[in-house]
């Protein structure tokens, strides 16, 4: 049997265990159709959409590759309100919108909605081979009507005791989201602290305490990487850092900038750009935001005040205030069509496998 | 070839790339003679060591194994004065030593000596095959003369920027540690936030950074461990917290617990026990100092002032005050003797290597 014959390929008729991550707005339709019609796993990240833009969409990847797709959506708890930390937000903030010159100072407001029944009706109705959800489960009786239409259910796990909770909610896979991924930690019912654990720790151990598939997630950028997640029980990868570099990504000529330099750089864990811990590589506002955790607004508020000032510096050529998310292995990126990343990672992985087939 | 038949275990004359970590006073005599009887690499904290002890120690392992041996020692920097850093610090401390009715608080002061001539004469003297540094390298011609007696040298990198240092400054092979590693965190020439990589990130980038062997640390307590980070390049690994779980180890009987009990614990990097980042098992002191990092004294005075609180505690069954060192995988101890740990560990990696044979 080949390293990619396993039950995950077979329940998610693809394949290569390859996914890539969702990552909204930097995975474009091309990204998502490129990686699925070349034997992996293509996703679509659908939490910052209108809901009347999903099903397009949708369709749209549909018209662009016949194999199996990953609907994502996220289903964080609504923000609360604390007047009191808004304030001292808005007040700290304010400085960045004199310095840009900008005299309409936005209010926090939600930039995205959580998984809910308009978006179970509409997922229902476009009826994917594979949904994927961050930030935990949706209510259980969202999770049987989706059940019920034999849609395969993933979500992310940052600890242990996380991965128990998917299992017994109904997810059929399970990532283990190492401390080296990019992009938002999935950690949903344990502390953020709790959930910083590097991959070869969290993996085996999630391994050993469920049943279902792992999909292994964080620093993994190369077919060394897969075939290290295989050792340690994984089933699958998912990828996110890794397709960034892809010409097929959304990705701003600011951000790509910043990810081609990231040997140079260092990537680090902030609430700054969104009000819930992701990984990004180290600018202006996740340095100087670094002691203030204890002010920033709930997740997914955040963005609606920063949004304008990352316009406003970017229109300038600055990074300060984008989110540059990435993983600790960006500098590891590749910079080739999604195609190619691909076929070079199944191709690095089986090569790594029969160099050690003789010990 | 197999895969322990390398440039590494060529080099340090073992017949397993598997290397006990040093682990200062939890090593045991035994343990380092255990794990190089069995064919690993046993190691030797001498740091806290009195100068009159370290040669009849070395001696008295010496007589319970002819093969390899590894010695340990510290280079950290002496700790910076800081008198009103100092006097904030006891001042938060003294309500402990109320609590536990110790009339006397002791000064902080050294509780340990770096790397230095004298040491240097005596590790000549001993001539071992092999020396590790912790926090970076000694002085040039210090490595010269280590060199010059044909003395393996090894030393820990928690950055690719810190493995290029070490590899130019004459580091024969380098370990990788990784965030989840246990212990005392090897940075030394960058900060230490650049220094929490992931294990899956940091190894292949210390690998393709560098032309000397690389030694993958944190996180790795079996077979798929080993075999993971063999994949990711290592040519060895070293693991601490497995070997804290054998009987040889000499860990107090309150750490042993905590270990034992780590599936229900977290682990977290503290500077609260000895004034330098570590990695232990959550407890009190830990807990407590979380936000006072700014407090701290330097590496490494803190412990004079906590050791006696420790003993007060420990005699009342109280694990409170100690340093509970661990590493993430702490959970997936053994609990058998060492020789039965690395033959289990090599059995484990061979298998799981067999399995992916034919992929």
């Amino acid at each position: 049997m080949r390293w990619f014959d396993n039950v995950l390929t077979k329940n998610l008729n693809i394949k290569y265990p390859i996914i890539q991550a969702p990552m909204a707005s930097a995975a474009s339709l091309e990204l998502a159709a490129a990686v699925s019609n070349a034997g992996g796993l293509g996703s679509l990240g659908l939490s910052y959409h209108k809901l009347g833009d999903i099903l397009p969409d949708y369709e749209a990847v549909l018209s662009m590759t016949n194999h199996s797709i990953n609907l994502n959506f996220m289903t964080h708890k609504n923000p609360r309100k604390n007047d009191i930390q808004a304030k001292k937000y808005m007040n700290e903030i304010k400085k960045y919108y004199e310095e840009y010159k900008i005299s309409e100072i936005p209010s926090l407001a939600n930039t995205t909605e959580p998984f809910n029944s308009k978006h179970l009706d509409i997922l229902l109705k476009m009826n994917p081979k594979v949904v994927s959800f961050h930030f935990g489960l949706p209510e259980s009786n969202y999770i049987k009507s989706i059940k019920n239409q034999n849609i395969y259910i993933i979500s992310s796990a940052t600890t242990i005791k996380e991965a128990k909770i998917l299992e017994d909610s109904g997810a059929d896979a399970i990532i283990a989201q190492g401390f080296e991924a990019g992009g938002h930690r999935g950690t949903f019912a344990s502390s953020y602290k709790e959930g910083e654990i590097g991959l070869f720790s969290l993996l085996p151990q999630i391994v050993d305490a469920t049943s279902v598939p792992i999909i292994a997630a964080g620093g993994i950028a190369n077919g060394k990487g897969i075939a290290a997640a295989f050792m340690l029980g994984a089933k699958g990868v998912q990828l996110g850092t890794a397709f960034l570099s892809c010409p097929e990504a959304s990705v701003s000529p600011l951000w790509k900038n910043a990810l081609s330099e990231s040997s140079e750089k260092e990537t680090r864990i902030t609430k700054a750009f969104t009000g819930r811990p992701a990984r990004g590589i180290v600018n202006r506002l996740l340095d100087e935001m670094e002691n203030k955790t204890d002010i920033i607004p709930d997740f997914p508020t955040v963005g609606s005040v920063i949004k304008p000032l990352a316009n406003a510096a970017s229109s300038k050529g600055r990074d300060d205030f984008l989110s540059l998310w990435a993983g600790q292995s960006a500098s590891m990126n590749r910079n080739i069509p999604a195609k190619k990343l691909v076929k070079l990672l199944v191709e690095e992985t089986s090569s790594i496998f029969k160099y050690f087939r003789n010990s």
